[in-house]
Order: C-alpha cells, then structure tokens, then sequence
C-alpha cells in the first residue's frame, strides 16, 4: 500500500478515536451541568462503554501497524508534520496503555474510584487513616507502572512526563527553588506590612443575574467566541473542549464573593480561548488540544492574574462593574478596588490561596509527590510532612487533616504528577508576558482603553493555534527564547506587591 | 457454549449498542437545545461515526450468531420472555438492515439529509417543483427497499410496520373509515354552529417567565419527575429519552400564546411519563422504550387532551393559572376558558390543528402514501391529490403548497408510514380512557381534585411499564380487550363539542 493510502487510513481510524472522545466529553459536561440524578448511573456505564472503545482502539493490532509503518525510518521524508506528531502521540499512548496488564488497569480503574469517594468521607471526618490504605494501594500501584513503562531511576518523571512532557524533577527542582527563594521573604514582607488593604466592600451581595451579566461581558471583552461556545453554572467551575468551535466554559455565581466568580470566570476564559483558536487543521487529530496541563495553565493565569487583577484591565472596566453593581462601588476608588482584590496572606487551602502565595501551596505538594516517588518517604507519614512543609512556606500549620493532606482530589484519583504544572503554567505565563511586552511595548496602554484584541491575537499566533503541535518546552523555546525561568514572575510579583503593601 | 452463556454474552453485545444509542440521543438533545453552532458540523461527524457503529453491530456475523442460536427452536423454552422479544427486535433490524446494499443505504441517507434541505427552501419559495425530483427519487429507495425486504403484495404494510408493528392498511382503512364518517359532520356542525366561543383572552400576554414557571409546576401535578428529566426551551417542543432515569422534554414559550405552551408541555410530559416508568428490568435492552409511535402518541394524547383540555383538570389549577396570569383571567369565567381553549376550526397547518379536526388532517397524508406505494399515484400528482383531499375532508383549500403538501418535514425525511399512528395513537388514547374509567369509575373526580396520581399509575401498571415487551396490538388488546376501535374516541369528541358548541 502506497504510503499516502496508510495515512488516510490511519487519519480515518483516529479521527473515529477522536469522535468517541468527544462524546466522551459531553457526557462529562452534561453529568456536571445538569443531567438528572437518576440517569447518572446508566450514564457512567455509557462513557465506560465508550472509554473502552478508545481504550481498544488506542491499543488495537490496526493501531499497532500504523505506528510500526508510520514511524519506519525509510517513510519519515514522505510523511508531513502533521502526521509525524500524530504519530508520536498514537506511539506513547499505545506503548503506555499496552505495558500495563489489563487486569492491573482495570483494578486500578476500580480503586480510583473507590478512593475519590472514601476521601470525601475522610475529608467531611478530618480523618487520614481512613483514606491511607487506599491511597497506599494507589502508590503501589503507579510504582508498578512506572515499572512496566522501564523506568528505572527518577521515577517521578515518568509521571511529570504525562501532564508536562518533556519536564523533570531536576528542572523544576531548580525553578521551584528559585522561585522560594525569592517568595518566601515576599510574603514574609507583605504579610507583615503595615498597609494592608481593606476589601470589606467585596463582601456586599451583588446580585447573581448582574454578576451573570457581568461574566459574559467581559468573556466577550478577553475574545471568548460566543458562536463557539455557552457559559453555564456549576458549583467547581471549568472549561471543558467538544471541539475548537465548541468550548464550553461554566462558573459558580457567589452572593458575597463576587470577585472571585469573576475572576474563575476569566481563569476558565483563558482556557478556553486557547482551545477555541487552535488551528482547524487539527480537528480530529490528537493534536487539536492545548500541549499541555502547563502550558494551558499559563493561558488561564495569564487572564485572571494578568488582565483580571491588573489595575490597567480594571480602568477600563470599573464603570461596567459599578453599573452591574448598582451603585455599591459609587464610593470607592479604583486604586482602593484594585489593592482589594489583590489581599494577599498566607492561607491553608491551595483553590482559595491570592497569586502570591499560590506556588508555595504547590511546592509542599510538589516535594511530598518527589519524595513518594523517588525517595523514601511513606504514605502514612503524609499529614506529618504536609504539616511540617506548610510551616516552613508559608509559616502556618494547618489545624486538621481537612485544611491539611486531605483538601485535595488529585491524589485519591490517582493524578501523582499534575500539582506542578500549575506553578509551571504561572512561571511560563510570565515569561510569555515578558515577550509579549517587549513585542508590544504599549501593552498597558492596549489594556488600559479595552484593546485586548492584540492581546489574544499575540497568544494565539504564538501559543494557541499550534495545539499539541509543539512540545511545552518547544513552545517556550520558540516563543520567548528561553527554557523555564522564574525571574520574571518573581519581579513581576516583587515589583505588584510592593506597591500595593507599600513596601 | 451454555445457553445461558450464550445470552450473558448476548446481553453484553446489546447493551453496548444501546450504550451508544444514549450518546447519539444526548448529541440530539445538545444539538437542540443550545450547542454552539460553529461545533455543529463536528458534532454530526460523531453522530455519524456512532451510529456507523450501532449499524455495524446490529449487522454483525456476531450478532448473526447470537440471533440464529438463541432463535433455534430447541432452546426456546430456556430462554425468558424478555431474551425472546429482545431476539425478536435484533432479528428484525438486522433482516431490515442487511437485505440492503451497503451502497444504496449510504446513497439513501446522503439523499435525505439533501432532500431535507431542499424541502426548507422549497417550503419557503412554496415551490413544491423544487422538491419533486428528491421526493421521487426517495419513493424509488424506499419501493426498492421494500423489494428487498421480500414484500410482494400491499407494499405499504411494510412502511406501516416501521413504526407500528403489526397495523396493516386494511385495519387502517376500517378504523379511519369509521372515524372519518363521524368526523366530517361533526365538523361540520360545528363550524356552522351559531356559539362560537370566544377567545380573545388568550392572546393577552402572558411573560415567559410566568409561563415557565407554571409549565414546571403542571409537569409535576401530571407526575413528572424531574430528578429524571429536565425542561428546558427550543423553538419544537420535544421529549427524548436517554435512559430511563433521564427523560427531557422542551417546550417553546410563546408570550401570545401561553395555552399553545401550556398543552404542548403537558403533550410532551406524557410522553415523557410512558419513558420514565419502563420497568428497570429493560435497562440495557432494545425493550426499554415506547413500544410504538402509536402508542407513544396515545399516551402524549392522553395528557394533552383528555387532561389538559378538560373542564376538571381546570377546574383544579384554574386558580393557580390566574395567580400565574397575574390578574388577566380574573374576569373570565372557569367554563369560558374551558370553550375557548377547546374552539375548532378547519385549518391548514397539521401541527396548530385542534383534537377535533386533526385526525381528518392525517387521513390527507394517509390516502396518499397509501396511493403511493399501493397504488399508481405518482409524486408528480401530490400537489393536486392533497389539495383535493383537503377540500373533502375539511372543506378548506390550501392557498399554496407551502400551506398544503410542503408542510411536513416526514416525507423528505423519508418517514412514509409515520402519519397514521398519530390518529392512531389518539384513537388508542381513546379507548384506554374508556377502560380507564370503567377501572375508576370517579375518574372526573380524581382529576378535578387534583389527584391525577390515580390517572398515571394506571397508565403506568397497564402500558408503561412493558416497554416494547408487548406489540401494540397486543398492549391494546390486554388492556381493552379489543383491536383499535375508534367508537370511543368519536363519543368523546361528539359528546364534548356538542356541550362547547350547543349543539
């Protein structure tokens, strides 16, 4: 068969994969929207059904001979981008899924579950001991499969290497260390400060339909494609990829905290505005997502932290919020709204944590995991750890196991290796901003008067329509010239925090 | 293999397959009800590429297998009631299926989604030339269709079956015969009746918002459970079923039109009704839904007219309709409202006809599919013979065929065979109100107190809960104790408007 003929067909037999997940995701979207509770049940089984059907595919001999004939040496010149990197995707799916004995996955699978809903009892108790055994079991059983995947030293890389491809330990080691560095005295200064802010005001009711409003207004102002996506309520809100012109985002209203929907809902815009642009030569390709858990972070950061809390966004904007408001901020000033929403201090639970003191939050989950994996360290000697790391960051200690080693999902459900792509997604987000400002030397300016067009035109030709074209640490290379490197977020926060704690 | 091997991994087969069909029926749902529509071409490739597969599997030399082992009449007595008619509904898709060349099915499909297409353009321009080459070339597919199928002799019993097994032509002439003899003076009287209600009130704006909240609360008094459904808007109200535990319907809120809204609602709730109670013993199997189209419209029927346009159940919630209407019915007496929302007229359009007048409308469609497959009626001759049709029928002439033949989507869409069991299904409705208060001699009393409990259960004990267990004919029968009978539902019809119209 001509070369050209195993392309098409190995395309064809993706794009089916790729149609099985996109079903995959509506069903997701739909249980967490809305979907009445006496259907879920059945529903679960449908996207088992389904799973098992990428699952197999993913996996099947048909797959096998186009990897074996895709990745032969004698047809690469023959073969275009594209379907060199869909091929090498297919590869390390297929290599990881296969290694691993199906039995072992599938009580692995079972376990997981388990363990997310005996971490919500032990969580609502405070109480460790209850989900230890589970999450032991779950640590054997990933030692396991790092095992089958051949890895023999630095463990934990083979699980960075599934939410962050390309990074490991050792560099992010040297990043997370600088980064401490110079955060620790930071916080230590602001949370010492004399200047502290008062955000009373943001705890006046504002009403949830104006917030409504108000959300999807300023979706549309950050670019959000309305045609290409819905904005719905959820109580964890999140952006969830049908397809690029099909993106939908959800947020939480709160009464009393309307800042924080706004700004989850402009993280979730940032999300989705990366997905929305991906180039659509890449629809039903694997291709056609953000590269990675990091750098899809550093979209959504760089919109709530750099955009939404920016005193130059909010110039153009207060009087919106003001007239959604009804009156509520007549009274305050921008400076004093600005200093407000940006209260920074030390706090025990990583979702509700200020962009300062966030990546410290991620650093003791970061050295617990390292430790796990490539050290010593038991599970049963977790909260102990925890506690101790906390201490030495952010100079607090958490009370019980609640505000401790149990806030957190990932764990439970098996996601050894995800925390640090969030701290990594906030480093990269800095040093795109660095770039992006040297491009365009009148960034504020374009912010100030409502202009982020240019904004989103300069992400989404630099980062966002590549999709899973480049590599995280390809694309940073390619875009900002550099490998991962915390100075700018440092300055950027250094020079933030000073001014507003009057340092 | 053991027999009872053979049917575990039968059952297993099935489920996927109905596992799939959930997906396609949630893909639906989304597509109506709000799906962006720069995602929507995407989004019908999954479709497609689903239903390729539920095509593929309902047509496999596995499925083959398991239909010619379970279908040998050496093991028939160890198998349950509900593995033989589940056998009966795999073998009857996969004779349907097969018999046909791939080729000429895939043309067919590419064929009606065009003609589909066409038809909006030509309903538009009332242009009925602009469809006719589609329509002929569909006729064409569906007569070879049914030659492969191997019918030779009243080719139209082979359509009806599609959607109402085992109703044949001859059982249709007989029962639309009956009714149409005592339909067209009926009709007649009273159109000339000299107390034409008054509905002028009904037009009187009524806000969305009320609406909404009123249709919420009158799918609840009908037994709607909406932990298994949601109601939600789009511009054709429907009801779809992804499992039982999650039966949606829409509605369209009309603000000029609130009693349009109200009835469709509660039309569809009753369809909705029959879904959410099947018997959970027919999860997973081709059983678990509606028996028939006849029969689902029996029970919609059932709610809309013989609940819904009834003088008790409004005596129940007029109350509540007036606190809705915020004043606007203050004035207008219990029994003036129950005429107006029961006035009848002859009128074009099928979907805004009356109960009264409706069945003479799908006796139109019925004639000439009849014609058209039995007969030597050619497509051409569709205009005239319709317009023909409706003058003896209705006594009305269609101005345009935008307002005559290019009305309904079914016949682009293929779906000869489909009009009857609307009558049908209200002729059905008919007789099992008959038994129905023959069971509960206080019926009128339980609806006009509100008890509609008694109504639904019933309708659940004796019909609902079977699923496709039981043929229609079969359902009617051991309910009724007769064939379709269409005395009752004339009796209901001439004893009601005699009262509306004093006649």
């Amino acid at each position: 068969m001509a070369i050209s003929d195993i392309v098409d067909s190995y395309n064809h037999y993706v794009k089916k994969i790729m149609d099985f997940n996109e079903s995959i995701a509506l069903a997701e979207w739909d249980m967490r929207t809305g979907a009445p509770k006496k259907g879920i049940k059945q529903r679960s089984e449908v996207v088992g059904t389904l799973s098992d059907e990428v699952f197999k595919r993913s996996t099947s001999k048909e797959m096998k001979g186009y990897i074996d004939a895709l990745t032969d040496t004698s047809v690469q010149d023959q073969l275009s981008l594209i379907t060199k990197k869909m091929i090498e995707i297919s590869k390390k799916m297929y290599d990881q899924y296969v290694t691993i004995p199906p039995e072992e996955n599938k009580a692995y699978v079972i376990l997981q579950s388990e363990a997310q809903s005996v971490w919500q009892e032990a969580k609502a108790k405070s109480d460790f001991e209850l989900l230890r055994p589970y999450l032991e079991k779950i640590v054997a059983f990933k030692r396991n499969f790092i095992d089958y995947w051949g890895v023999k030293t630095n463990k934990y890389d083979a699980l960075l290497d599934q939410y962050e491809p390309g990074l490991t330990a050792e560099t992010i080691d040297h990043v997370f260390g600088k980064l401490r560095k110079g955060l620790i005295p930071l916080v230590e200064s602001v949370t010492s400060s004399h200047a502290q802010p008062d955000r009373s005001f943001l705890s006046i009711p504002f009403p949830v339909e104006k917030q409504k409003e108000l959300c999807l207004n300023l979706l549309k102002e950050i670019g959000y494609d309305f045609e290409a996506g819905r904005l719905d309520e959820t109580e964890h809100p999140f952006e969830i990829t049908l397809n690029p012109g099909d993106v939908r985002v959800t947020t939480n209203y709160q009464e009393l905290d309307f800042i924080s929907t706004v700004l989850g809902t402009i993280h979730e815009g940032g999300h989705a505005l990366y997905e929305q642009h991906i180039s659509r030569e890449l629809v039903g390709t694997p291709l056609c997502e953000g590269t990675s858990m990091g750098i899809h972070e550093s979209q959504s950061l760089f919109f709530e932290n750099f955009i939404g809390r920016s005193k130059s966004f909010w110039t153009c904007h207060y009087d919106k919020l003001k007239h959604y408001a009804n009156g509520q901020f007549d009274d305050v000033a921008l400076d004093d709204f600005y200093r407000a929403i940006n209260v920074s201090h030390p706090s025990f639970i990583r979702t509700l944590a200020d962009e300062l003191t966030y990546p410290l939050h991620i650093m003791v989950r970061y050295d617990i995991e390292k430790a796990l994996f490539n050290g010593d360290l038991q599970v049963k000697d977790l909260p102990g750890v925890w506690n101790e790391k906390m201490n030495e960051y952010l100079g607090i200690t958490p009370a019980n196991d609640r505000e401790g080693v149990l806030q957190d999902i990932h764990w439970p459900g098996g996601d050894f290796g995800y925390f640090p792509s969030y701290a990594l997604g906030y480093v990269y987000a800095a040093q795109f901003r660095q770039t992006m400002t040297k491009d365009i030397p009148d960034f504020d300016e374009h912010v100030r008067s409502g202009n982020l067009k240019i904004v989103t035109n300069w992400l989404s030709k630099h980062i966002h329509q590549f999709g899973s074209l480049k590599k995280p640490l390809e694309l940073l290379k390619d875009t900002t010239g550099e490998g991962p490197n915390p100075d700018y977020l440092l300055n950027y926060l250094s020079e933030k925090y000073s001014d507003i704690y009057r340092l």
